[in-house]
């Protein structure tokens, strides 16, 4: 197929170098003294560009309190561009390199967009637009029904914006500053904020194959484990969560029973990657964190605003190590095989994080007079783009939040330069007699 | 090939009921009034008797002080019996499951042993047994030459056997308080302590390779790797720990440089899974002490005495991952390839670790007022059969008491069992269609 050679650059280079100029122009704007109330250190305007680019949401400043409404605008500008940037980003991996998305739906989409040619491209990302702003504004009016009362017309307006871009980019930027936790029982907010960044998590091509199919059957591989995955992991979230927090009297303890739902409900979905919150992250217990890090890390869906390894991957790798247990050879689920290169790439996606976030971690712990804990939380969530915080991240040294700011753009960068490289493997030119290892 | 039916179990039963029967006689014969200076709880009894059986070396008590001589030559006792029979284990997966060893050693052992026949099994027994208690016995000799003159004969002695057996077979127990630490800076306890738990934690398969071949080109690859990879790791932990811990006052801070240099050294080999500690681990560096978890995860060689999911378990992944993300599809190093089925099994063993290391500490947060990091500490050591402590094991609550038995208990019988189960995998009955899912 044809790549449009429109810019001489390949696809992650010019990935890289539009999230580079975003970022530099944004920092820019951010330093300007219309702005922010007082003035802003370069860094910490280059942490919270960054942070808005990568739809990360981790906060050097107060964001309701420090920036002005223009600050605060150009903060929703650098989100909306840099999710819609990684959305456009996925949907060329997704065309140019005629990903299987089972037969019915590609003649769909050639039929409609003619695909292979930039007229075909510039069409679906169109589309894509246009799909983008209806769920934006349909959402930012619902949430106008809270808080237009509440803040006044313009105001409320502004924050229903605000929150409506940052919950479908998954950004997770509140100008509330205790994020949503003001809200934890308000079902209205609660619903539109967490659909809104399911929607956007779940990946572009999950979508495509809901809209463009009409029974559960005829949904791919990708989809049903998607859906599926979602549910049960969530599901086993909210329990764990509920369990875990009930009696503390920090989070979950002194809240009525029905507060105590919809807050577990809240906190189990935000974590994978939307990175909103309704109760303190620093209050809650230590099995808490270590498995919300573990959520964080896992992350959102391919093809998606989300960041982390991403939940098929993590299913991949499961399913794989099942397999191998009941001494089969096939991993199969839902009456499909999975090829083992596929298990190859997830296990290679797996080890690249598992090694970078260590490496980050053990830097970190160098650089930062914080607790492991804290430490270990806030570079998974900077890694996986996530955004939430035991609330260390204003109190970072120089060094720790340029290294917080690095890991942010690799985590949103490298993911998706990793996914456009490893989909089309080189040939070997010779081969070596193969050998067994004991291993475990 | 005929496995000998004299008990109608297969090996992996026949190796849980020798520990479990192992375990119970030693709690018994460890809550004898003659064992203990005082008495000691069932609890604790049990856990000092799995302790020694799996040889981790954790201990709630002193083990010093709260045993007469009688209750550490039980301990002791047990080690010996938990490492042979770990060790006889390992060389019969070796010999009934036929592994490729390189046809000249195959034809060498096959020689001098008829492997395939009882009498033959006995005899390779026999040897090991030999191979066994002459190293020890030199080793206690060597080790006599510093504590006879310190302890005086008698108990100089049975410091010495007592410390060759406990490091020949990676436990880790030490009768001093303090561990090794009083010895930090001598070289005749740093190097025959280390090179005993070196040579136990290398492998069978490892010394077999050594012992038969004269050359190193003609080494099997196993060994290959893991002399290289063991010399690397344990060169890199070394430098990590002698420039983590130079400045802490509590460590190697206020030490010369000479004693620095040995502290490293010792420091570094140990966790993968010794457990012998010559500085005072609960002062270390967080960035130390999450380092020496990811050692002690990582573990010594397969068909050891050693755990963790061991060196070429960790190697084959990064060889993996090194090679997908150079988009190769044939896994190479030192002019072999290795098949892709190693690659899976290496990655089952990884993610079933990984997920019970996961669970346990989840568990342990929620019964022990622990910090974090001492409890993670904790089960990895437990979980690799490693002993290293941040000294909380014997303020754990009886649950938590419990639980690390029980990890010990599957940390050193689950590799194992899981070993032999992978094998030998199951025929396909039929095969479902092939989908790809996106994953990263
Ligand atoms: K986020
Ligand atoms: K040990």
């Amino acid at each position: 197929m044809n790549i449009p050679k429109v810019i001489k650059l390949n696809p992650p280079q010019l990935l890289v170098v539009v999230f580079c100029v975003s970022i530099s122009v944004g920092t820019l704007l951010l330093k300007l003294p219309i702005a922010a109330n007082g003035s802003i250190g370069w860094i910490d305007a280059l942490f919270i560009a960054t942070s808005a680019m990568t739809v990360t949401g981790l906060a050097v400043v107060d964001i309701g309190t420090t920036f002005t409404v223009f600050g605060q605008f150009i903060i929703a500008l650098l989100v909306q561009l840099g999710g819609l940037g990684i959305m456009s980003f996925a949907v060329l991996i997704y065309i140019v390199l005629g990903r299987r998305i089972g037969i019915k739906e590609r003649l769909l989409m050639q039929h409609a967009l003619n695909q292979t040619s930039v007229g075909g491209i510039i069409k679906l990302v169109k589309y894509l637009f246009l799909f983008y702003f209806s769920i934006e504004f349909f959402a930012m009016m619902i949430l106008s029904i809270r808080w237009v009362p509440e803040l006044g017309l313009w105001k409320g307006l502004f924050y229903s914006g605000f929150h409506a871009i940052s919950a479908f980019n998954n950004a997770g930027f509140s100008l509330f500053s205790d994020g949503l936790i003001g809200y934890r029982a308000d079902p209205l907010i609660n619903l539109t904020i967490s659909i809104l960044f399911i929607i956007g998590g779940i990946g572009f091509t999950v979508l495509v194959d809901i809209w463009s199919k009409n029974s559960w059957k005829r949904l791919s591989l990708h989809t049903k484990l998607m859906l599926w995955g979602s549910l049960i992991l969530n599901a086993a979230a909210m329990l764990f969560i509920f369990a875990a927090e009930y009696t503390n009297p920090l989070t979950l303890g002194t809240l009525p029973l029905g507060e105590k739902l919809w807050a577990s409900y809240f906190q189990a979905v935000s974590p994978r990657t939307a990175g909103f919150n309704t109760l303190d992250i620093a209050s809650m217990d230590e099995a808490t964190l270590f498995f919300i890090i573990v959520l964080m890390f896992i992350g959102a869906g391919s093809a998606s605003t989300g960041g982390g390894i991403k939940l098929t991957t993590a299913l991949v790798i499961l399913l794989a190590t099942l397999t191998f247990l009941r001494g089969k050879n096939e991993i199969s689920i839902l009456r499909r095989s999975i090829h083992s290169s596929i298990v190859m790439k997830a296990l290679a996606i797996s080890m690249v994080s598992i090694v970078f976030v260590i490496f980050a971690l053990l830097i970190l712990n160098l650089t930062e007079a914080q607790s492991f804990m804290s430490i270990l939380f806030e570079v998974v969530s900077a890694f996986g783009t996530v955004g939430l915080s035991m609330g260390i991240t204003g109190s970072l040294t120089a060094v720790g939040k340029i290294l917080i700011i690095f890991i942010m753009f690799l985590g949103k960068v490298g993911p998706l330069t990793l996914l456009f490289t490893l989909a089309k493997p080189a040939k070997e030119k010779y081969s070596y007699p193969k050998e067994d290892i004991l291993t475990g």
